[in-house]
């Protein structure tokens, strides 16, 4: 089962459609809500009770969703998934050391990190925790992929190897990159993602641009990247106002597939300064006065 | 099916294993011949013709076999492959800078290379060249995995992008490596490498040991790696032996799985310089003799 209300979630459920040719895995659940919406705890508890016969083995979500900039219920859905047994997969690829992560506090079974987002190491890496529960799953799938089998992963880390040949210039890279966030401290960085996230909301709507996300009780806006409406409707196009921020040396991200052009994203993770983003908040005040658009007024 | 005669080759057997528990595959075909000994293609050619009802739809083999030092019949298996309109897949990565390798000459439908070994970059990154033949079995296959789909590859690449965020930093090294074979030439390289690879044969038979390989009229010595037998019977061990080498400085490779012990390796690949491979093969020499071991009188 896989849940999504946005890009990265809904690759979740395109991944495991790869898998659908197989007569031994049943057919894949997609839960999906609207890009920018929450997820509504309602509708997932409906979904796990409703799915066919048998529970759904494994169910996936993004933990923070940067294509809309919404940080999902992790917890919440945690545990729904361990009251159907089914292993709880979360992709926290922007969210770990950006905000905070008690992977097990959360009921992940499986936690992926990737190297290039809120750690600030190159990309071409991923880490993953798996639990107990997770690990008998693998274990058990004599179908695993010979390069990335987990259980032989386990296995050379208890020599502190690798199976195989491993990308060696980007385990130094990331080594550096974790001695970097050692000496910030993990809270001193979760805390510093907050406020720049933080700082970017409260600038935005004061000049008068709206937030994307519509959040409910159970989630929240993202440390990592802040996603904003274009105000098309007040006669500027993305790229006035993305190309315009771009002639004055910020580039921002704007929206991915069917949100092109109705938003754009500043993030705020990594090793992203606090000089950073008010350069990027000021580069969007001078744009959209130069556009005549004094939202807030 | 998949042909072998060392651990690299028996490894694509162990790969196609891991599938087999798909209704969807038939059973695989392993056509093992004695690790060091040569690839037999009488052999090669009645397994072809007898495999069960239909003809195998992928026939793999290894180029350079660098757990025994043999360079395998590259153009006569992907000949019989071909008349059986089998995919051949041909792993390269030893061979590629190292030797010759015109792949359409070879039937190579699809051959790998790896980064770290002759194009001497860092490890992490692998290449590919893909047959239209292979191509079209690809895109028939609706469950090739998501974040290694070559036609979604093929695609990008006529953007020259990737699909997904690349390991960007090992991009930039394999650049460099390219431009550090462009300097050499590539048909200087290959000629290094076979030169350094005839200087330790030379040597090591000359020092009175046995080259591990049994040739026959397909097969040849490989460019990249020698493999040498032990002279165990003569009272010298491997530890003794590999040990004595490494006091002096001099790293050379063990035998594999079960070769450990009964050969050692020296390698001339990548930017193995000429002086290196001298300063071996005297580090050798010295404990051969500390080990009164003149084998050539």
């Amino acid at each position: 089962m896989c849940i999504a209300n946005g890009k990265f979630g809904e690759r979740f459920g395109e991944i495991a459609g790869r898998y659908k040719a197989d007569a031994v895995t049943p057919v894949n659940v997609n839960v999906n809500f609207e890009w920018g919406h929450s997820i509504e705890l309602e509708a997932v508890k409906e979904a796990l009770e409703n799915s066919s016969s048998s529970d759904p083995k494994i169910v996936t979500m993004v933990h923070n969703e940067t294509s809309t900039g919404i940080l999902n219920p992790a917890k919440e859905v945690g545990k729904l998934a361990r009251k159907h047994d089914a292993v709880f997969v979360l992709d926290c690829i922007t969210s770990i050391a950006g905000d905070n992560v008690p992977v097990d506090e959360l009921g992940a079974d499986i936690a992926i990190v990737g190297s290039q987002k809120c750690l600030g190491a190159p990309p071409g890496l991923s880490a993953l925790s798996v639990s107990e529960h997770a690990r008998e799953m693998i274990r058990e799938n004599e179908r695993r992929p010979y390069y990335m089998d987990l259980i032989a992963y386990k296995k050379s880390l208890e020599k502190k190897q690798t199976p195989y040949t491993p990308a060696l210039p980007l385990f130094f890279a990331l080594h550096e990159a974790l001695a970097v966030i050692r000496e910030e401290g993990m809270e001193n960085r979760i805390e510093r993602h907050r406020g720049m996230a933080k700082t970017v909301r409260d600038a935005v709507t004061g000049l008068g641009l709206r937030l994307f996300p519509k959040l409910n009780e159970v989630s929240d806006y993202s440390n990592t990247v802040t996603a904003i409406e274009i105000p098309v409707a007040n006669g500027i196009t993305d790229e006035q106002l993305r190309g315009g921020m771009r002639k004055r040396g910020v580039i921002v991200a704007g929206g991915q597939g069917k949100l092109k052009g109705e938003i754009f994203r500043i993030a705020t993770m990594g090793n992203i300064t606090e000089r950073e983003v008010r350069r990027t908040l000021d580069a969007l005040e001078v744009v959209l006065e130069e556009n005549n658009l004094t939202l807030s007024d």
